[in-house]
């Protein structure tokens, strides 16, 4: 169980006034809610997933989750961990699985609480699964994914009119750790933009494909860690360095390819408010790229 | 200026309790808030989101945006409707973008919402360098997306380890209202799961592009209309009737290819929900597959 301080009931009821006057659903009794807490940053929280706090008997979080949001349990509440913690590993899915159904049939309130999205690689399509076989009532509450979210933190548009009418993320971690099996190739000519989740680790093979397969040793890059935390930091280089300074990059990092990343020298929104950067009002320099055309 | 009917003073001082127990930072004067207000479900709308509305003097916001969040702005706050009514087109992008200038240098705190996330397919980096030419403060508060949050009230992951490591997302609709000029083919051989945004028009000749690239005519295929709204319905089909099928169906349509659609036979939580459908444990059916391989 976890030593997290929680905030006076009004603070709780304010949740609960919020959500009613929105005639939000309530976490009821016997029931599991799958939800994403998003990217870090607890203001990118959704509503359901707040309101979900406020009523769970059980919660069940990973390590992505920010605990500020957890100060809104219930005082009775029962909270536990289960990411990895001090070298030990985290816990099985399985016994997961199992706490979840155990306590549901228990008549508790149940809230699975997740890092970014529940849906997008993380593993919450298992979990719910092992609900439906359980004939557990559920309610998957998606999240913002940190793909999505970090970019947007680090000042990168994930689509962009002028650069990509097209994205794709990619774990960059398969079920065994490997590189995943995918078409490297197809991949670099198909997407215009890459997203690569848990991908230090293997970010010098798939630059590497990247480039047998034609892309630019020049094109851009970024590598965004922590994002959307007080402690992020983004490191913009070029496909060709990726390796290298992914490297560098604490974890977790999201690392995006392709020309929007250009645009975080006009729209990094959170360097201008932190640190006074001044912002490039033309990042994609328009009239070059046109020249050039 | 939108007639929208707003809450009492004590539900909005509820957003604020719930804001400063987090420490959330407040949209302040002279500055623009770009937000995504989530595929449609108010619940979906984030905690930055709720809080900017509740803060706001002017909100513009466009037609895939949730109006019930909107009672939580302040009284004398103005209110936008900056989406296509009743066969008038919407304003151009440059006069939207006019306003938030003028709006922010006269010391208004200004609010842009769009459904979604601003930063895919929503032209919010448009929006945003806009700000950054007339050196206008502004904050990009993310928001979840249809192509996720949609997907997952239909009961689909985005991603799952048993049927893909990769997704990508594409606009079906260019910047001219042609199909975009991307390489199918490749797509077709790199990405496993292709999520379809504003693709019901094209979707006969996308789909006719993946097959003549090698995919099957009988690939699952979604089809979800009015995601995560009462009005909601879903059409599950094949690649191969794609096109026909996507002509039935209401806009704003989200399309999902790929084997992670057979998902939903297991994961529909929303319609067991709604009306009691029964969800299947085995929706893979890893059995036959395990057989097959």
């Amino acid at each position: 169980m976890s030593d997290v301080s929680r905030l006076g009931a009004d603070t709780r009821a304010s949740v609960h006034k919020m959500a009613e006057a929105l005639g939000l659903p309530r976490l009821e009794a016997g029931w599991v809610w799958l939800a994403g807490a998003g990217p870090g940053d607890p203001g990118l929280a959704s509503l359901h997933t707040l309101a979900a706090i406020a009523d769970a008997d059980l919660i069940i979080y990973d390590a992505l989750v920010n605990e500020a949001l957890l100060a809104f349990a219930r005082p009775n509440a029962t909270i536990v961990y289960a990411g990895k913690r001090g070298g030990k590993p985290s816990p099985k899915q399985e016994t997961i699985s199992r706490q979840l159904v155990a306590e549901a049939r228990r008549g508790k309130r149940v809230l699975r609480l997740k890092g970014g999205d529940p849906f997008v690689f993380g593993r919450g399509g298992e979990e719910a699964l092992a609900l439906t076989r359980e004939a557990i009532p559920f309610r998957i509450v998606p999240g913002i994914t940190a793909g999505i979210g970090g970019l947007a933190y680090a000042g990168i548009p994930v689509t962009h009119r002028d650069t990509n009418q097209a994205v794709t993320f990619i774990t960059g971690h398969g079920a065994d750790g490997d590189l995943p099996a995918l078409d490297w190739t197809a991949i670099a000519n198909g997407s215009p933009t890459i997203v690569l989740y848990m991908a230090r680790k293997h970010a010098p093979a798939i630059a590497m494909k990247l480039m047998d397969a034609g892309r630019a040793f020049a094109e851009p890059a970024a590598i965004i860690s922590n994002a959307s935390l007080p402690s992020q930091t983004t490191r913009i280089t070029c496909l060709g360095e990726l390796g290298q300074v992914a490297a560098e990059a604490d974890t977790p990092a999201i690392i995006a390819i392709g020309e929007n990343v250009r645009l975080a020298a006009g729209l990094d929104w959170l360097g201008a408010l932190t640190s006074g950067k001044p912002l490039d009002p033309d990042p994609l320099k328009r009239d070059r790229l046109q020249d050039a055309g």
